[in-house]
């Protein structure tokens, strides 16, 4: 079968390859009484032990890949699969009531699960996750079917699957991932972020990828058109592999880029920094010619863990990054959870509109011990490098005020203590919510610089979800609203001799860049791979004239005429 | 023992009376055998007989007082009651199994309910609802224990409770409940709004009432300061005694002004509106001087009910409210549904955060036929009196200009078809989305008036939900932001030669209303009770002076400084 099917376009490129579903096959156990229960014992174990060798390579490899500290799950996998307790249990429900092996694992398991449940704790909560994973790889050994895993995958493939969670996309290995693409998701969506970081082409939101494909299809992934080929014909095959090579040689070609600066045709200097979360990312930004990170989410350090990070834990952190940037600038968020990002062990109540909730600097006003100690680590760790601190979410001054104030007397306190803390450390804000761009004036006094968080920004100023399908078209970054907001952000700062970077999405997209040029935006920060082509596209243009383009944008009535009238002033694709 | 319990200042004046806590009692059944089958089928059918009878003069009464159509529900009820299936059901379990009465009711009951809970219709999950609240009677009756009845205080009293829902509210006598307290709610649920239409003292959000309270004690509720006195000594009585006689006094006083102007001591002229929900409140209105309806919320037509609205119910109601208000003006709002208030028959998918999703006009121009429904109903009503037409959420100017092409093709379909409607009809949007205020210079060429409505704007601008009370400290009026937002919208619209109203909370605050003067908001639309207190404000301030506090607020840093600045101006308390 030769078909289409239309997604959104999440990550940039073209990849051609086998379909492999990353669906779970269906486990449902049917109960049997068996007559031979030694046979049947022997069977479970001859299963136990498929799996063990399985989670162990699964291990191996997350470990070699990832790194110790991601492998650390399934060594408590194996720890369950060896849990006597656990086999006697199965062992003895085969032998004493004759039933067959997986109707005796899945009660087994099943009263187990119940039990760590029921315990008003998150660490054993957790557990009752390992058992019920544990559980469904021994029965699918025992029914005959496979599982899918995303880090045994050691052939070329394209992934298709409902949806990436952040943990699965976290295992994706590059060498045989070529493209993904989903039933769920849209442009901002986790698993999109992820797949434009690793540059792997990636549709999403096609509602019925896993439905169409099946296992072995050829597969063409066209990230910049949101298109997906099944089966294609030898023609369609040709046509996309002379588009992969082209887009592979523009490649090559920006990577002479690594080591310009980013200039345009005028004369006029601006800095294009990265977007990272962990240590790990430092390298790829360095290679890809980042001036600097402007934005490093903090809040990575806090998930997939069963209790806050220590004051030590996050020093470490902080000091790797900064040691390997070197001189160049570091800008930190302080902790931004809440939202669409909780945290399990902090036990935060349900909100009805997370979004407008309880989050990021409000929390850290109100838990001021857990603020205190990430502002520890990171005044002990600003002598190696060159740190700047950001508040995430400042709603008001005040909130601005308190933040600083919390800094400077932990700043007072380490250095009682005989620490050496780095003098002059630049202290700013996130400008995401539009009360704060409004008013940019007067916090323009205070601060040492703005930060514009674009993808809060758009979706508070147009009071729409980005995350909800049904208002998406609502998520508009050339709306002259917005565009009206970022340059009273810019002009604000610059009256006080203050300096502005914007670290949302829209830093890194061609319409938006000639704009923002336009509008005096002094540092770029954005996913690593789009770094290039942003150096490469401002280096082309004069910013003379692009400030003539903004201020024809800004009098506009809709985000649809800015869109339609930049791409074609410029020639845009 | 005499205590003072801090809340939220809801709803201003003193309440004096006995404290009536309307709270659920125990009511969990024990299962016990019976020996006497045929005295247990008795004590049911007498259980049964006395709910009736007070369910019947709760529906009596409910018809009087609020009419026939509210009370349909309780019709629902009675009929429950006298099912034979369920009550046969009941005297089988306890002829046969020798249950006690209230065990084998609940059995049945339950069995019913989950059987109507699985069917995927909503009218026969309320079936669900109706079996469930007459069930609790009915046990309540078995066990001697009486469910309080908001709708049958015949006596002065003080109501206690956890919460109040808007069907609660709607039930309050005023000739009896002098006022109320409640442990949950803030100065902006809907429980506080109805307090304040209905001019009965409350306090909420105290967190402990109901636990500190009893039946019975002698209560003050002082709705301006916030506080709730339990058994107060004698002192204490005569001073709030004598307050109470003061605010009545006053009252009378205002209601002089009743057929005066709105017009400042330097001769400008206002316009004070009321913001209403249906034409039950146009009486109201018309009694407190009231010059316009500002804000006629349609939502009320779609509520509390299996299906939407037909065009003629609609007609009916717009129709009733343009003919008592005579050529007064009466701005309608389309339907504002989704968010915190849903309609259970559109069966809308749940959303993460509702207050930024699928909602007003973005679900209108998504289920086109609804709103031509209610655009037809308008355009028939709208020669009847002296009709504006309001979208509310507009977040582009794409969005008002389809709305208005529907309006104008309905309009000329009804003409084809014979039907008189008034021509040049103002189309006008509710601003309470911060793109729109930014862009307001745009939007007042193609609108005739703007109306904003801060309780969303400033949610928005804010980025914090204002029924969240963890961040219900950002929902700020003063803020400078706020006000600057206001200025765009009044000067965009001023500039074109178009009026501006507003139809937040904010419009009726003494704080904000000596800045908005200052701004030159042309319309005032704000809760009845409001009204006569704000003409009387205005009449004593002269515009030219506001003009100057305004522009010194807009540019201080915080809310506060705002707050603070004002009420020292002006002398007000």
């Amino acid at each position: 079968m030769n078909e289409r099917i239309i997604g959104i376009a999440a990550s940039g490129g073209v990849a051609i390859g086998k379909a492999f579903l990353l669906v779970e096959p269906n486990l449902t156990v049917i109960k049997k009484t068996i007559s031979n229960t030694q046979d049947e014992i022997s069977r479970f174990h001859l299963a136990l032990s498929e799996a063990e060798q399985e989670l162990q390579a699964i291990r191996n490899h997350a470990a070699n890949v990832l790194g110790e500290e991601n492998a650390a799950i399934f060594d408590a996998h194996l720890l369950v699969l060896s849990d006597p307790e656990m086999l006697s249990s199965v062992e003895n429900k085969i032998k004493a009531e004759e039933f067959n092996a997986e109707a005796a694992l899945q009660e087994t398991a099943d009263t187990l699960i119940e039990m760590f449940q029921q315990l008003d704790n998150e660490y054993m909560r957790e557990r009752a996750a390992d058992i019920s994973d544990v559980t469904k790889r021994v029965i699918a050994k025992l029914l005959g079917v496979n599982i899918p895993n995303i880090a045994m995958i050691n052939e070329e493939v394209i992934i298709i699957s409902e949806d990436l969670a952040p943990s699965e996309t976290a295992q994706l290995n590059r060498k045989f991932v070529k493209g993904f693409t989903t039933d769920m998701g849209g442009r901002t969506s986790h698993s999109a972020i992820m797949a434009r970081t690793l540059e792997i082409p990636a549709v999403v939101g096609t509602s019925k990828v896993t439905s169409t494909i099946k296992n072995g299809d050829l597969i063409i992934v066209d990230g910049d058109n949101g298109e997906v080929l099944i089966n294609p014909s030898k023609e369609e095959i040709l046509l996309y592999e002379e588009k992969r090579s082209q887009l592979e040689a523009h490649k090559k070609e920006l990577s002479l880029l690594k080591n310009e600066q980013t200039i345009t045709l005028d004369g006029k200097q601006f800095e294009v920094a990265a977007n990272i979360g962990t240590p790990n990312d430092v390298e790829s930004v360095l290679e890809h010619g980042g001036e600097g990170v402007g934005l490093y989410r903090t809040e990575f350090l806090y998930m997939e863990r069963d209790a806050l990070p220590t004051e030590e834990e996050q020093y470490q952190a902080y000091k790797e990054v900064l040691e390997k940037m070197g001189r160049k600038p570091v800008v930190v968020r302080t902790l931004d959870i809440g939202g669409d990002k909780q945290l399990p062990y902090l036990n935060l109540p349900k909100e009805m509109n997370p979004f407008l909730g309880y989050r990021a600097i409000r929390l850290c006003l109100a838990e001021q011990e857990l603020f205190r100690i990430q502002l520890r680590a990171l005044l002990r760790a600003s002598n190696f490098g060159n740190l700047k601190i950001m508040f995430p979410m400042i709603a008001t001054l005040e909130e601005f005020l308190e933040a600083k104030h919390l800094l400077l007397e932990e700043k007072q306190s380490l250095q009682k203590q005989g620490f050496a803390v780095a003098e002059n450390i630049e202290i700013g804000i996130m400008v995401e919510i539009p009360s704060t761009a409004i008013l940019a004036d007067q916090f323009a006094r205070e601060v040492d610089f703005f930060s514009i968080g674009t993808n809060d920004l758009i979706q508070y100023t147009m009071a729409a979800d980005r995350m909800n399908e049904r208002v998406s078209y609502l998520y508009q970054p050339y709306n002259p609203a917005i565009l009206r907001l970022v340059k009273m952000v810019i002009d604000a700062a610059h009256a006080q001799g203050k300096w502005v970077g914007m670290c949302g999405e829209m830093a890194g997209d061609p319409i938006a860049i000639p704009l923002l040029l336009g509008l005096e935006l002094d540092e770029f920060s954005m996913s690593v791979p789009s770094m290039l082509k942003a150096r490469n596209q401002i280096n082309q243009l004069k910013q003379s004239e692009m400030k003539k383009l903004v201020d024809k944008a800004l009098g506009m009535q809709t985000s649809e005429q800015v869109r339609l009238y930049v791409k074609e002033a410029l020639n845009i694709e």
